[in-house]
């Protein structure tokens, strides 16, 4: 059991409903009606599932000490009762993103896109988990970015989200999914 | 077909015959005498494989622009006719190391442990893969390093790794292999 695995399976049943889903850039993913978000490795196919997406959980790779701690101290958990409102963001960045070296990706992160500094903005209002899945084999996107957020806080994670889509580091995103989802209060 | 993914298979059959097996932290694999390497992501098991470690080709983690270029131009390719001299190096570090930020961790690698300028000085002579593990979930390791040489440069690369186990980065091993291995000419 590898606790920092996540599958986020689609379909016609699970907690989450799907209200949208819109392909921003490349191929679309099938339309569903429902997302379920399973964790651990363990081999079982979600009946029902129509596609299936798995990240990884891991390290910080562009966040410094100090930008870590700032995060660490106004970000909240995932599951606030209040949180009924989600969005799975899966990105895939370019061939040119991942030939570029460490100090010239952290460069665009953050030097020129802000996208630490701007997510900070909307702590602790919006949750947020990033997965990794570029490096597990054969999975569609890069990362997988799971949001959750109230009702009341929809309008300023639209922001956020535009704000990151003008960014240049987005110029390295060659496909781009936007899922949103509520859930039943409690 | 995942080209970047590389299974270390050891068993009784292989290209590469074990000539020592050590561990150096924590726990040994079991006693080889073979290894055979294979790339993608098969989902084939090596009939008499007593262990298999995968890990996956990345994208640089902490190198700058300025050191992959002098990396890159000096960088020989695997599989020289010369270099029947080979060496696997599974690691795996502590949690300690994976819950520092971005450029903590860089400042161990090369500020104060200098592995990329300790790695250079040994170029062309030693060719080198890292692999990575820790993302693919449920491997023991987190990085196999898969070194080639030829026998005139055992030398030289005893003394690369003695330098690299001498550093504060090393600090953060808890789990070293050291296999070495040889094969026949052409």
């Amino acid at each position: 059991m590898n606790s920092r695995l996540f599958r986020f399976c689609g379909g016609n049943t699970g907690l989450w409903r799907v209200t949208e889903c819109r392909a921003l850039h490349g191929q679309p993913l099938a339309a569903v009606t429902h997302l379920s978000i399973l964790s651990g490795d363990t081999p079982d196919i979600l009946a029902g599932a129509v596609w299936t997406l798995r990240g990884m959980v891991s390290n910080s790779r562009y966040t410094t000490r100090q930008e870590l701690d700032r995060l660490n101290a106004v970000s909240p958990a995932l599951g606030r009762v209040e949180a009924t409102c989600a969005a799975l963001i899966p990105i895939r960045k370019s061939a040119a993103w991942w030939a570029l070296a460490q100090d010239e990706r952290r460069a665009i992160v953050e030097e020129r896109s802000h996208h630490i500094d701007i997510g900070l903005h909307y702590l602790p209002a919006v949750a947020r988990r990033l997965h990794h899945c570029r490096d597990l084999g054969a999975e569609p996107f890069d990362f997988l970015t799971w949001f959750e957020f109230a009702p009341c806080d929809v309008k300023p994670f639209e922001e956020l989200v535009s704000r990151l889509r003008e960014t240049d580091e987005w110029s390295y995103v060659e496909r781009e999914m936007d899922l949103r989802l509520t859930r039943s209060p409690g």
